[in-house]
């Protein structure tokens, strides 16, 4: 039996916008956090110079905060794919609750996960860059440059997935008003 | 005009308890949140041995991750302490809407926020104890021993106001679906 127009009518029109624009937000969380999990995971530098026993080279997993970053990048991307699911269905019917309140506390979640990739990346990041003095920590990013400026550049990525998820649970949450 | 029993009748029973199991959650998240702010701005370490230039001091500002945890979590806690206001308003009134959303959105901030700290602060402990061969950081815990075991529970406390803050969005979600 498929629902009548009239039997979805309970839901007003503007939570259907809000399930469209969920949806294209998810588009863009999944796109940003994906692209900074693989700029992250395939990192690598070797130094154009080496001794007769040791290269020089710098991976992402040879900083245990990087290889947190990717492992919560990919997780929050997965996930995000398959919220999409959700997403559509709530564009079907506007008038869904149970599963609006679901996405919320897994986005939320969510947002957790890549905020505390993201954050514990950039402490060590900022440490490569500047190093210090006190704890004698030197900065390595004089040598191991291209290495530090990809590993910056793809936390951009992920602080925009952080954003977008913090807008999807700010649309649940009026979404879940407008009943 | 005093609202009535009846009029404040639409509000279902259920939605007061939220409101109070709410109350008494940020009571627990200020606690963490403050106790471990306190802990890692006062932490400091003096070696008992010096040269004639130099004392050997760890302070929690000696590490930026730190300093930015201590604001972190100290933002949260007063955003905390003001957020009790809505918190008995929604006791009082529990059919408000509106300012329900407004602490949905005010929590997905602050449990953000809390997080980013923890987690830059828990790269830089653990670097402290383990180090990193690879790229000539030495843990420093062997001397500062005192200084890394008060940092490291001071985690604890936001730790576990992140998780409060997660109940919260999820209470707020549930009493904004029953109405």
């Amino acid at each position: 039996m498929k629902p009548s127009a009239l039997q979805l009518g309970v839901a007003p029109p503007e939570n259907r916008g809000i399930a469209v624009l969920d949806f294209f937000l998810r588009l863009i969380a999944i796109v940003g956090t994906l692209a900074s999990a693989i700029a992250m995971a395939t990192t690598n530098q070797t130094l154009p110079f080496f001794s007769q026993f040791v290269r020089f080279r710098a991976k992402f997993n040879d900083l245990p905060s990087f290889t947190f970053f990717v492992v919560a990048s990919s997780i929050v991307s997965a996930y995000l794919i398959l919220s999409l699911a959700f997403s559509i269905l709530h564009i079907a019917k506007a008038n869904l609750v149970n599963t609006r309140v679901l996405l919320l506390v897994l986005d939320t979640a969510a947002m957790g996960l890549l905020m505390a990739g993201s954050a514990a990346a950039t402490a060590i990041v900022q440490l490569a860059h500047k190093g210090n003095n006190k704890v004698n920590w030197f900065a390595i990013c004089q040598q191991y440059n291209d290495f530090c400026k990809r590993v910056s550049g793809s936390l951009i990525g992920s602080y925009a997935g952080v954003v977008v998820l913090i807008l999807l649970i700010l649309l649940s949450g009026v979404a879940l008003t407008r009943r």
